[in-house]
């Protein structure tokens, strides 16, 4: 993070970021890294057939449990030609979706750290699934997406050089990102 | 999948699934395995801050594009001790979202090609972010989620042995599961 640039500018909110806040956010996780746990959690109840909807409410961070926020409730399912009825944008495109909002905060997060001043921020996705894998017709075609690609478009006044630099930052930093292009180990149970 | 059994029972729609669709959809890409080929989309624009608002309409599958859906929009923000003004929920909770829609869909299409009539299918999501990753403060923690744990409860009258089938196979075939379990490769690049 490139504090002093930022500091010597003397900015306290840019691109809607309190870097000031960011900053002595920093600083509190540097004296305590317990500050820094968080743990995130939804909840999903079937509905019909691949119908089911999603449920997001409570965290922990910041040391202390956090149910503040109303629920907000998701649903999900597969259009007609993956046996489905259109109640909502199926679980894939969640997965885009999620991914679409992380690169962006950490863009925008990161470039504001920066003292960079953006004037939009948009993204593409697309992300190749065979179905074979889901339905066990083929040991070696990849169940999940094969490959996922991202394009941005960001507008400021900065060289393209610098647009790059911001798109690996957002790679770089983004939870969701690392958590699709790493393996994240991940344990189901009954209970 | 336990095609013979379903045949058997002469089963067309079991747990709001049609299951004669599903083994025609396996016959069909037996066939021609390009009926298999899906391409999922999402796309992003930024708001303000760490609000940012992704959005799902087309895709491509069986063989054409499909752009009959109506476009939805997902906001996505970070509470306030994360910078934000909790204009929804953040993305790490939007991938938490699509696994638990992905697994479930997984566990009640299997289950349903393999003849058993499932109550109800709840299940819980947690997983962990250590934000000196996300804030650069520490190379040696990860980015994305450490781990990720789940817990089902499936009302079925089946026993806890065929209980843990389902949530095997739901795992082996779950497309988003597989996504963040294994590492995926994501391009992102400006354009």
């Amino acid at each position: 993070m490139a504090q002093q640039a930022a500091r010597q500018a003397d900015l306290k909110v840019l691109n809607g970021v309190n870097v000031d806040q960011l900053f002595s956010t920093i600083d509190v996780i540097k004296n305590n890294p317990e500050v820094a746990r968080f743990k995130f959690r939804a909840s999903n109840e079937w509905v019909n057939g691949t119908h089911n909807r999603g449920k997001v409410k409570d965290f922990y961070g910041a040391l202390k449990e956090d149910d503040s926020r109303p629920e907000v409730s998701y649903d999900m399912d597969e259009p007609p030609v993956l046996l489905g009825h259109d109640n909502g944008s199926n679980p894939v495109e969640y997965l885009l979706t999620a991914l679409s909002g992380c690169l962006t905060t950490s863009l925008v997060a990161h470039a504001s750290a920066k003292g960079i001043e953006l004037k939009s921020v948009r993204s593409r996705y697309e992300g190749d699934v065979d179905l074979r894998g889901f339905l066990g017709l083929s040991e070696d075609v990849p169940v999940g997406f094969q490959e996922i690609r991202v394009y941005f478009d960001i507008e400021a006044d900065i060289s393209p050089e610098q647009k790059q630099e911001l798109i690996q930052m957002a790679q770089k930093y983004s939870p969701v990102f690392n958590t699709i292009s790493k393996a994240t180990p991940v344990s189901v149970k009954l209970g």
